[in-house]
């Protein structure tokens, strides 16, 4: 390189790793899916367990015509992350996803980003790997069978974690749209999974230890009934997951011990919105520390009212990081002026026209 | 391309265009410094004209060690916008920037973002516009002379700024650091300015009809005393942007009217944090649409308390985005994972296997 050449050249402080999706999708492959979520699952673990040391606040949502542009941030001590995510459940019609996201993981000690990556995949993952983690502390021992209503973009990736984390490979199927269905039985039979397709959602509920409910509209739906609910089930409530979006029947609700992730905001977006605002939760950090039991007895009925926390989304930019660091499956992004005097950005900017 | 490849190859929608910061220093060449300055500070105003209609929060701050991390979204009914900006005050020692910044443009309509780009040369250059957007309607008709108090790194993107819109060629600089002085000299001589460098504040404000402050230290400073600032001047306060980080005498701020971005906003982070909460203060959207008067005479002390608001930033991505668009301004990242069936992101990702 010659002087003048370096003079212009970005520094290595200028180049932000970025994880493609193309390079996540090689990731996942180059690590195995299921020890993804299992690795995936011990990070989330793992800052769960040290949750008093984060910077927590609800996420910060707009809500636009069609749907909701939200970011999630949150930071520990030495790094910081957002995530950038939508929810827009008309998008399919017009051939897009319902939701998309990336994310940032930075330095706090220099506001640098460390991390750029694209998170519609991850985000399948982490909540997948989320999902799995809470039911290995709430649902019942030697479950084996797992009910699914809701054929979505998530389906499969709870299915593959509920395999790797808790050894559930039963499973049934139930979609309003028979596509749906279609689609996940032959993803999740190539997966070695044993299928049931059901015809209701009463059906498929049908001997399964663990309910994973993840649909997508937009409304007070009530994908679960009462009388669908039996003694010692594990009810894993995904798709309820924004103000006026909920699947259950509040009667379930009254009858389970209810686990979330971060109270004020799942007052706000989850199945417990509506419920009274006192409503006994219990949050699930203090359950992974041993300061709460989780299921304490075979007959309980246990629901994890899912909305997805920004530190979840943390532990994911923190083990894609640790996984990319040196590695192709990072490739470098010219995002940050950095001049080699820091207060001489305009002379970078007026020698960069030679 | 073959139907194989075809099918695992990323569609149209999963490509954001992405100006990195070469690019966006291309740019500006491209189309002139000055030039961008104008057309940036046509958008910033045409989108202050139309200020009800955004969406507006206070922005979104971690106030970790060493600095702040921020996110700062708005929204139209058409696009959405969100700036990441780090301040770090002490990151010069160790070779980083005091502020680096990204930013994203979306559609409301789909969530799905539509430009990913460098901020930090950006930031510079939106908070030069606004400055002398602003100034436009607040400093003494013909203007010719300003003081400069602060050399950094956002020193002569105000200077030519303020050439550019209110044809202000004569400079008057001053910083407690001689180094950062004889940068700002060098350059703005080299680009035809007209340059005294003094020997303090006090020296630097006479003659001058506009007076830039623009420190970096993240403390209550006082860069200007009440008796350094006479009857009609302006005041462009840059620096005091965050709690706990003020340029000013309070006594300025009690004989002088005061215009602001935000309220809401400004209360907290700018120069007024040091007033009553309910201290009268003057909207600068108002200003613009002309339902407010901005300069009323030749006497007032008229003071810009600027904290940099989302909208202006909104502004700036608009603008880069109609500049880059169809151009190699931009070039496309492979972002969002866009499956053929917006529900089969698993299928996507296990075909990307083979």
């Amino acid at each position: 390189m010659t002087a003048d050449a370096a003079k212009t050249a970005p520094s290595d402080l200028a180049y932000v790793p970025f994880v493609s999706v193309e390079n996540m999708m090689r990731l996942v492959h180059h690590v195995g899916i299921e020890t993804f979520l299992e690795e995936l699952a011990s990070h989330i673990e793992a800052d769960f367990k040290r949750w008093p040391e984060f910077d927590k606040s609800p996420r910060v949502a707009s809500h636009v015509p069609g749907g909701v542009i939200e970011l999630m941030p949150t930071a520990d001590n030495a790094l910081y992350g957002f995530k950038y995510v939508n929810g827009h459940p008309k998008n399919t019609r017009t051939g897009h996803q319902t939701v998309t996201a990336f994310g940032v993981l930075s330095e706090v000690a220099t506001g640098y980003p460390v991390l750029l990556t694209e998170m519609t995949v991850l985000t399948a993952l982490r909540t997948a790997a989320t999902s799995a983690l809470v039911a290995r502390h709430l649902a019942p021992k030697d479950a084996s069978v797992m009910a699914m209503i809701g054929c979505g973009a998530q389906c499969e990736f709870q299915a593959m974690a509920f395999r790797a984390l808790c050894g559930i490979n039963r499973l049934r199927l139930y979609d309003l749209d028979p596509k749906a269905v279609e689609k996940a039985s032959r993803n999740l039979t190539a997966q070695g999974f044993e299928v049931t397709r059901c015809g209701s959602g009463q059906e498929a509920v049908e001997g399964a230890q663990v309910i994973t409910t993840c649909t997508a509209d937009k409304q007070y739906a009530t994908i679960l009934t009462d009388n669908m609910v039996g003694a010692g089930q594990h009810i894993n409530a995904i798709g309820g997951d924004c103000p006026g979006k909920t699947e259950l029947h509040r009667d379930i609700l009254l009858r389970a011990e209810i686990f979330v992730e971060y109270p004020e905001q799942t007052r706000i977006e989850g199945e417990i919105q509506a419920l009274d605002p006192d409503h006994p939760v219990t949050e699930l950090w203090q359950v992974m520390r041993g300061e709460t039991p989780g299921r304490r007895d075979a007959k309980q009925i246990t629901l994890f009212d899912s909305v997805g926390f920004a530190i979840e989304d943390f532990s994911a930019l923190r083990y894609v990081r640790d996984k990319v660091q040196g590695t192709s499956f990072a490739e470098p992004l010219d995002m940050l002026a950095d001049p080699d005097d820091p207060r001489d950005l305009f002379g970078m900017l007026t020698r960069s026209a030679g």
